[in-house]
């Protein structure tokens, strides 16, 4: 995995990809589905995301304010669901679905290495959490897959369904 | 346009598309691009959003407390570009890019009637706004044009890219 600048993380989150969250607590690493982010600002980014306090990860975010959000292509779209289908409770999923995690620099939690971009986040605010379960993460380090060319992204629409990626458009804008 | 039952309207936003966002104050109507958004809570539905005090819409939407989200089809694209090109302040940019505002029903800020999604929101939360430009809002009406067909929504990757949604695909899941 490359490198990628922190100043062009906002281009992979703000399109609304399905993400994949790890966490590390206790000595075990635990992957989640999550569809509920947004930018907060270019650079450093920060992200502000949902966790509920339903989901397993939630007690090690909390707990250990590290996670990384993966970015998954299409082709790992049958895993991304069997994730949200099953909770960190039951298991080992990495092992289930059958995703490799790989040490990360900045963060104990792991990144993936199928997907195509990992971002390596620390939580700077909890205010949000009791109200929202929303977390703002900085971002602090980032990676990117330059095997995967021009990965497709794919978009939840509940119970399942995901629209995928189709092409590009362009326009002359002044819009960063 | 159609009433949507409230607790659809994560459906709309939860695959990150690019949205206008109309505000009203003092008698003018204006409307911006938006990406920053996420959901937070099902029912009733809450949208968090970045609206930056850089734009022009932030002093109305601090002011008045309401907008309405309006979520654009692949047609409007450029339009939608334009928009993010152009700001409030240099004059009726419903005019300018030949938008038709249309009442809403519960909130001043207008509807989009080319938009084939129409969110009423009221602003429910402003302690994020000082720090991350970041609103709380509580949909309180939702429209949906049943004339559009299986919108394909856009989704920006910065600088006027846009990925185009291409097909559906379907798993059984148990998430929501």
């Amino acid at each position: 995995m490359k490198s990628l600048p922190l100043a062009k993380v906002y281009q992979l989150i703000e399109p609304g990809p399905v993400v994949l969250l790890t966490t590390a607590h206790k000595g075990r690493a635990n992957v989640m589905t999550m569809s509920w982010h947004t930018m907060l600002e270019f650079e450093p980014p920060l992200i502000a995301c949902v966790v509920s306090s339903a989901n397993h990860s939630f007690a090690a975010l909390r707990a250990t304010g590290e996670c990384v959000i993966a970015i998954p292509a299409r082709k790992l779209a049958a895993k991304v669901v069997k994730i949200g289908n099953t909770s960190g409770r039951d298991g080992d999923k990495f092992r289930a679905v059958r995703l490799e995690p790989v040490a990360a620099e900045q963060v104990a939690p792991p990144l993936i290495a199928e997907c195509f971009a990992n971002l390596e986040c620390k939580v700077t605010d909890t205010r949000m959490v009791q109200k929202y379960n929303l977390f703002v993460l900085e971002v602090v380090k980032a990676w990117i897959d330059p095997a995967q060319k021009r990965p497709k992204i794919i978009h939840h629409h509940g119970y399942g369904r995901f629209a995928v990626d189709g092409p590009m458009i362009k326009f002359k804008s002044r819009m960063r």
